[in-house]
């Protein structure tokens, strides 16, 4: 029986109200999964991460392949024993951060040689072994090895880089060997052509995945392009499985893609933020470095739900931004983390009750009627 | 009527129990103090600090001063409120930073003037402007501006600094002009000499002061020099007041301490130390950086009241120091702070039941054992 299972409660246009069971725990979609890149995310205790709303956690395959091993994370008691997160974990293939992050890559029909960032050493990475690895790993939601290119691409490339994806998917489900405890999702490519695109989408469903995710997106194109190429290939995907929006992304990336019918996300992009002051709250995003806030005694917010965003002046939060404290990170990268956790929870509920249009328009008015007025 | 009293609870050798009463709350001693630096105890949140079982905190005003700047700090509601611990704060005078940090410093009669280390600027010191800054933060308990050279030094140059430092202490004394609400610490100064410190001692005590502190100790002497000045002077201090050993020091250093009569100590080792990988443990001294721990499945101390010490494998810990990961700093110097507030309770427990040689003995014991054997 498979114990990973996609329940769709209600769906508003083309957005979905659903849930995944498994057996470390539910998530509730649209969901926003934090990234815990090295098995930590960054400047947050696992239960802050919890606290803020967090069903999932994604742990990047590249970085634990790394630094400390797959075996060794294994041997450990696996990745959510080594981090004590013990609700589920997707992990990615590790093939984005080969292409963003190594060194020396040579790519071939087997797979991906590369060099580490960190010391050199080499590595291979076959659709076989990221299956193994993120195993070991532990992982709840496994991804396919992938190729991702940069956009804009040449059609040639992208259709190349498709294909190869499409044939690694094959290896991956082989691979995977329907694991009853843990799913596998494949991924779209076809960078932003409707027909490549489609092929791709056609070949996962006929290998058939327990989600499926759209890949090379947020790789440097317009957000026109992004939402274009969502509009094309949602209608495309199963209704009864679910579909996640590699890597993105800001707050109207995520509405954006909650419209269109996806169900999950991940970024670095809140956490990020905060460690380089940066929030994001219902008045859009404040740069707290800005010395507009340097003797400003208001919060960042008195009406939010968060504490962290009643508690301190927005001078004191200027200060620790302006002294590089890790308590200003440690602040931050909660507030991002809980607003985006807030945001897709009201987009849960907003769809429940049809009317996930309005709360959209709603949300994006109130980021651009912008931040409280210099006092 | 004086809000700071003193109440001294029970003896034991030298070793004291007693309780510093404030407005903002009680301070059992021995009592350790967490430094915060420049508004933040690093890696820490305020709430966290406290149950480590902090009763109050050190903060910097020669960091703070530049950086946000006192009358900054004073708009906003004062130290408390701007970093929001509500609970008594020491603040140090700024000479010690102003010595140790501060570049082209000019030390006269009237004061020291110095550039900041941070922008260049200019700034003056003197023990008025002192005690100015340290009101505006809104201080509970005020140090006296004093002159603390590094040891060993010439007898001519301690007593030049000791007497200045004295002249020092009248003149804070007329600038505190005897707040009710606050306490003022004079320093006892005068290096290794002990007819220089007990000048030191009996001109301060004619000036007349809330509590007694001893300086000018833990600046480059051996542990026992520390020791032997202590024997000299804490029976010259006034028993009815409160004793504290400025920026001290090492656990073991603390111990000695508390049997020489010392009721409060500070030092930003413990948070220093853990951003750096090691931790204070009933075992000594950790270096979790160490390959020793790569694959060590074991807590830091099983036994250990501290959940941070049971958590987490210590192969995690390892993997977080070397990965340089935020997360690591905030777990490793929560770990220390809680450990020395486990330190000083253990010591104000055994004194109450008049056992604190057996308390040191024991736990000097548990530290020369040493770590649990490699796996």
């Amino acid at each position: 029986m498979k114990q990973v299972t996609f329940t769709l409660a209600a769906t508003d246009g083309a957005a979905r109200r659903g849930r995944i069971d498994t057996p470390r725990g539910a998530i509730e979609t649209p969901a926003f999964m934090p990234v815990g890149t090295v098995g930590t995310v960054k400047a947050m205790y696992p239960d802050q991460v919890r606290e803020t709303g967090a069903d999932i956690l994604l742990g990047n395959t590249y970085h634990l392949m790394l630094r400390p091993g797959a075996e060794r994370v294994a041997a450990l008691g696996g990745l959510h024993q080594f981090m004590d997160w013990q609700r589920p974990i997707l992990t990615d293939s590790g093939g984005f951060q080969v292409m963003s992050l190594a060194q020396l890559r040579k790519l071939t029909e087997r797979g991906v040689t590369f060099k580490s960032h960190i010391d050199g050493s080499a590595h291979e990475l076959t659709p076989e072994r990221s299956i193994e690895i993120q195993t070991l790993l532990d992982s709840d939601i496994i991804m396919q090895l992938d190729e991702c290119i940069a956009l804009p691409a040449e059609h040639k490339e992208m259709e190349r880089a498709m294909e190869l994806s499409l044939r690694w998917a094959d290896r991956s489900k082989s691979a995977f060997n329907n694991q009853a405890n843990r799913a596998l999702f494949g991924i779209v490519q076809g960078g932003d052509s409707p027909e490549l695109r489609s092929r791709s989408a056609a070949g996962l469903k006929s290998i058939g995945f327990d989600g499926y995710a759209v890949g090379g997106l947020a790789v440097g194109e317009p957000q026109e392009t992004m939402f274009r190429v969502l509009d094309e290939i949602t209608p495309e995907l199963p209704t009864d499985r679910p579909r996640y929006l590699m890597g993105v992304g800001k707050p109207d990336d995520i509405l954006g893609g909650i419209g269109r019918g996806i169900d999950m996300f991940d970024c670095v992009h809140p956490t990020r933020a905060g460690r380089h002051g940066h929030v994001y709250t219902r008045f859009g995003v404040i740069n707290l470095k800005n010395a507009r806030h340097k003797d400003d005694p208001r919060p960042i917010d008195e009406q939010s739900p968060n504490l962290n965003c009643r508690r301190w002046s927005r001078a004191y939060l200027h200060h620790l931004v302006r002294t590089e404290e890790i308590l200003g990170a440690m602040i931050l990268s909660q507030i991002n983390l809980a607003y985006y956790q807030e945001l897709v929870g009201g987009a849960r509920t907003a769809i429940e009750a049809s009317r996930f249009t309005g709360f959209a328009a709603e949300t994006r008015a109130g980021w651009a009627a912008g931040d409280l007025p210099v006092i």
